[in-house]
């Protein structure tokens, strides 16, 4: 060791770290897909020459982040399924908020969802979904976002004061509606969800459904997490649901600040 | 670009391939653990020089694999969950399953556990458990010896004949009863389990439990998966959960024959 870590630190980054990004770019290259991708599908959208990434991908392999199907295309791993697991605001939470969610599934029969906020968006880590319950275009790991959802809003409402500032400057579609929302209605809205405590909101397609979502706080009552019941809205009245989703917030809460894992 | 396809080849491995094996260092470095890092515990684990880890780490943090807490401390982040989402034998597998695990789980009122082979061990993607089920030690994301237990014996008992080979060439530790199992014994076990299509056995410790598991076969009748009932052997006789878990293992089955994600 002759060199500084000045010396190192100022060389390494033009040879050594591009390599990694790429190889984080092939795992990108799966997203708003699943599923297996050939070589040179994998290739193309990553935007790397095949032969880097038969050379990244093999790399990945190996260690387990993809897997190799039978006819030689490529799939995400089970071993990030397991690094993932680990991951305290992903399944440390849901772990946490599991029994709890069941109970409410079984008390309605529809879906029940789980989200955290990550910067401007909400990232669904827990569905639970009946057999027949109504239709919802969510996924679990599938992002949302903040100003059109009931987890989404709630999130946003208990989020810091510059997240507001920067989703009320931003754009705020609402696709299904054909229109814009207005940063005004936004405001009045985030304003009542924090009063209340609880968001009702409804979307209109793919089918009529209606969210009553509520925050999850942790032991600094951060809201670290939403919870949220989903509905067809012919079916229920969703203000009759409020009292059961904010009782289960507020369990989910008591078990995430007990919770070693859910920090 | 002057060089040819194989000088390049021939050149990178020896600068940049190890740097990506260094940033998975970094990842692995939160297995059997979870939780949080320090700089320090990130850079011991993983056995890397503190300016390499802190410069790798940024990586994985700026990408969203690593997260850092207000303390300064390293998790697991979320985007690596949005990842592992799309994982078609653990996420994609389970979003078939699920519904028919709540089924099962609602009848039974126990542990549920789903499990995918990963080699020579079953890796558990998914589990529910009511608030006061027996206490198991089994996590998701976690992984199990094939030999001995109920989801393993499943998976083990329809795998192709050179993993049987592997494992019966290996050690066979039954911890929990301080002793091996003999290689004769577990030959014996994969021939009732694949006559029978189901396994029934038991574990004494933390408390005695029984487990009760099935296969779930793909389009091509490969065994994708095993899903098994975990119940206190003093509750249930688990001969009873028999035709249940058989029945619903079938049910899981159409449904991954279906599913366009769970391959």
């Amino acid at each position: 060791m002759t060199e500084s870590p000045v010396a190192r630190r100022g060389r390494k980054p033009a040879q050594g770290e591009p390599v990694v990004d790429r190889a984080l770019r092939l795992l990108s290259a799966f997203e708003d897909r699943g599923g297996a991708l050939s070589l040179a599908q994998l290739s193309a959208r990553a935007g790397l020459p095949k032969a880097t990434t038969l050379r990244l991908a093999r790399r990945l392999t190996e260690w387990g982040a993809l897997e190799r199907t039978g006819d030689g295309q490529f799939v995400i791993g089970l071993r990030l399924l397991e690094i993932a697991a680990l991951s305290p605001r992903g399944h440390g939470l849901r772990a946490a908020a599991l029994p709890f969610m069941q109970d409410l599934h079984h008390a309605t029969g529809q879906h029940v969802l789980l989200a955290v906020r990550d910067d401007t968006e909400a990232v669904l880590v827990e569905r639970l979904s009946a057999h027949r319950a109504g239709r919802v275009l969510f996924r679990v790991g599938g992002r949302l976002p903040l100003h059109a959802t009931g987890v989404g809003l709630v999130l946003l409402a208990n989020a810091p004061r510059d997240v507001h500032e920067e989703v009320l400057a931003g754009e705020l579609p609402l696709p299904e509606e054909r229109r814009g929302l207005s940063a005004a209605e936004l405001r009045r809205t985030i304003a009542r969800v924090r009063r209340e405590g609880v968001a009702v909101s409804s979307l209109r397609l793919p089918e009529p459904m209606s969210s009553v979502a509520a925050p999850v706080f942790d032991a600094r009552q951060t809201a670290v997490a939403a919870l949220s019941v989903v509905v067809p809205t012919a079916s229920l009245q969703p203000a009759t649901l409020v009292p059961a989703v904010v009782a289960v917030a507020r369990a989910v809460s008591r078990a995430v600040q007990r919770s070693p894992a859910a920090r």
